[in-house]
């Protein structure tokens, strides 16, 4: 795709002005290499060598390969039909030809207003490539059950693997940044299921109060006897850090400066600031389990921060996974998950105990060798399917998604993902993707494409029409703050809602916006 | 003070070209009388006919109305003193007679900036207004201990009475107008207490999903035993429409178009959702107990309507406490008190039962029975102390109070009270409060004075400076929604903020608004 090739090239080009470095190793910033990209630090192939790890599901690996290839070859094919309708506007059969491309390679049709005029003005192709994003969306989103039918029931970490490490809800707060949209199906191997909730912030800087209030709700679940087997289990929060171990100092987190340490030290703050906040309300060991996790986004390779028995996180201290794939490698299947465990547990015993509930359980030890297990197979995809690192390593996204996740369509910069209730809350994530979008969009004529969605439960009269409500108040004020681009017809958004028990799933809402709140 | 006898005048003048009617009882709409105010239908005092009921405190009375009176005197002596100062402003020893005047009648300063270039442009009467108006809500919060001390405990109804009837928790949603901010400690004789919590909005219509979570956060502490006694107390969600008798087609609910039955309506239908989305999501039976309340502002006579043993409320069934106090004025206190118990009885009977948790259970009877006995009180209070009917019978509110309500400072018409987290949710309920002050201060010159105070926990780590953020932001989002006041300097905002746990009470924020997200 073009602008994945243009990125790639301006990275190259960057990448050369600046003074070649060997790899150092985490915790150490690297400088980029020169002129070619950088080694994978797990495994580099060649001269003989073969990065092929035993823990490795190969299998798994090839149907999220093809799973990848199958969403990212819809999205990509919305630029190559729109270029050939470029070719065609002015033709007299220009309607027929359209709606013809559009079935066949998109599977739908064009809105015959946005044709029937082309032969006057040209077509409008912001508002077809906006339209073509909402209905490649939707098809996502209809066809996920059979996409994902080959390896979601093969992921490693099902809602089952987090229960027996003691889980019942799984809250993970990775940054907004598309790169980290992939993170539960590819980076750790977790499936999707009713309790595992994604809430992505600009920086990970996840929501104190609105965390404490999720935790009460489950928690008052968990006591009132609805979450199965809940007396032993626990809800643990997730805050997802990230860095680029091949150009540290741009390709970071973007909300932090792409300076890592910072990125830590505020990520690790919310985490005990939640843990205090719940600990202090309803009384010391009330708080919940957390986990800090780091990821290198060129490569998908993990860093787990394990909580010490008093819940205390530390930045520099953690599992590495690509040092981990490195020290296996070669190894059988045995030995090398061997290796994997005696590591973990010399470092929980470095770290003097592991958090838990109850005393001598290690269930969140237990739960960071699945993820690094699991972590060796993307670490591997990477290798394999990427040639070893991300051919594009910066911004990539297709749209931005406001308010509650996609669990259908979690995939590494699809879409940038601002976790937000009200734009005036949420302003500063939303700047942060707009201003990414306007590199990828914007500047090429093409429009802004949001998404704004929200859940809603079935249970509670009357709570679907407030959701769309809220949806449309949010784009109203989505239009009102970027005006820029809304006046110039470069802002194309859309509503959708999903019901928190599955009855439908990210339904567009098919009303043209009304004139809300202004 | 001024506004009150123009806005009199003005309602006489328009009741005078309407035709005469008999008053007719609740449920059943009364056209306003011509030229005099209609009498009380509760008692009309004259004619050797006295209106002093065997059950109305005196003393208690008494209290309240030099509490009423001190509180509105501090206030009314604003506009009195900025009347003084506009005489004064082109005299050379201007600033100090200012200072002078203000310390004597006002206890607090000017800013100096805000006086020493009077002599050349003369004062910004807009401003001291605003800044007399923060000031005197501050001494209002400082002095409350002592200006409540007086009748506070005498209250009929306090914490303790409320769990002797089963409740552990009081979450109140009146309408947002002014004429109900003194509802609890006046209207309801109810004392304030860490758990009785005010939420006002534009004709009550509360925020079901945002109640679901206050029920949930007090349920888990009732279930983590942190309510004495919790086992058998209950959460009450009480609603409190309103209507005009002297005036029902003016000055009933904005909100509603000032419909009674559409307000009645509207209250219930909330009231019914939070128990379905309560019920259908932990179970049959979690809801919490309900009750809707009526009260005519004209005389702060209440209905109560009591939910039926299936948790049903009848817009057209209630307890009414006007007719109440006329059918028992004479008797004395004990057979007055065994008549409205018969009363309550008997409308228990005709409902077939009352709501509650446990079988035989009339905590929700119990405490109806209460509420319409001090509400005799306050009938007498305004017979006594208001010439049976309040002369202003609309809006006479002082300022805005956008965000939680403020315990200390409970009055009628004291000010209008938009519940809100953000502009872009409240923004209808906050126009209501805008459209008000149009009439009230803007046409006049002097400025909209708005107090935006949010709660937070002492117990959260950050909580303080992120509820402090909020109101900064809430307050940014206020100047930008009215620029048009804003910027001609008539829009005076500051923020404060609460602890939950009583460390500090509605402290202004001393910081000038930073300029937060614009």
């Amino acid at each position: 795709m073009d602008t994945r090739k243009r990125q790639l090239a301006l990275q190259r080009a960057a990448r050369a002005t600046l003074p070649r470095h060997g790899l150092q190793m985490a915790g150490v910033r690297a400088e980029p290499a020169a002129s070619q990209p950088l080694p994978n630090p797990a495994c580099a192939p060649g001269a003989g060598r073969s990065c092929r790890h035993a823990l490795t599901d190969v299998a798994l690996n090839a149907a999220l390969h093809s799973y990848e290839q199958t969403v990212r070859g819809r999205f990509e094919s919305i630029e190559d039909v729109l270029r050939t309708l470029s070719a065609w506007q002015h033709e007299r059969d220009f309607v027929e030809r359209a709606q013809a491309l559009a079935r066949q390679r998109l599977d739908f049709e064009w809105p015959l207003a946005a044709l029937d005029s082309a032969w006057v003005a040209g077509v409008d192709m912001a508002a077809l490539h906006a339209h073509a994003m909402f209905e490649t969306i939707r098809r996502c989103v209809t066809l996920a059950p059979q996409d994902g039918a080959a390896w979601r029931d093969r992921l490693p970490v099902q809602a089952e693997t987090l229960r027996a490490c003691g889980v019942h809800t799984l809250d993970v707060s990775p940054c907004a940044d598309g790169r980290l949209q992939g993170v539960l199906p590819f980076v750790l191997r977790t499936a999707p299921s009713d309790h595992v909730v994604v809430k992505a912030y600009a920086g990970a800087l996840f929501d104190i109060e609105l965390d404490a209030q999720d935790w009460t709700q489950r928690e008052l679940e968990r006591l009132t006897g609805l979450i199965d087997g809940g007396e032993r289990l626990d809800y643990l929060k997730v805050a997802i850090y990230h860095f680029s171990s091949s150009h540290p100092e741009h390709e970071g987190c973007a909300a932090h400066g792409s300076h890592d340490a910072r990125a830590v030290a505020a990520a690790m703050e919310r985490l005990h600031g939640l843990r205090a906040a719940i600990d202090n309300t309803f009384g010391a060991g009330a708080a919940p389990l957390v986990m800090l996790i780091g990821v290198d986004t060129d490569l998908d390779a993990i860093r787990i921060h394990l909580p010490d028995a008093r819940g205390q996180l530390h930045a520099d201290r953690f599992l590495d996974a690509a040092t981990l794939y490195r020290e296996t490698l070669g190894l059988d299947a045995a030995a090398a998950r061997r290796r994997l465990h005696e590591a973990v547990a010399a470092h929980v015993r470095e770290l003097g105990g592991v958090l838990s509930r109850a005393p001598g359980d290690d269930g969140l030890a237990r739960l960071a060798a699945l993820w690094l297990e699991a972590n060796l197979s993307q670490i591997e995809y990477v290798i394999e399917h990427h040639n070893g690192r991300y051919a594009v390593i910066g911004h990539d996204e297709h749209f931005v998604c406001v308010g509650d996740a996609l669990p259908p369509l979690q995939l590494r910069n699809q879409y940038y993902h601002a976790h937000l209730d009200t734009v005036e809350e949420g302003s500063a994530d939303l700047d942060v993707g707009v201003k990414i979008f306007t590199g990828l969009n914007l500047r090429r004529g093409l429009a802004l494409p949001v998404l704004v969605h929200f859940t809603y439960s079935s249970r509670v009269p009357g709570a679907r029409e407030r959701a769309v409500a809220r949806g449309q108040r949010v784009l109203a004020a989505i239009r009102a703050r970027y005006r820029q681009w809304d006046e110039r017809g470069l802002l194309h958004g859309r509503v959708a809602v999903s019901d928190r028990y599955g009855r439908e799933t990210v339904a567009l809402i098919e009303e043209p916006l009304a004139d809300v709140g202004h």
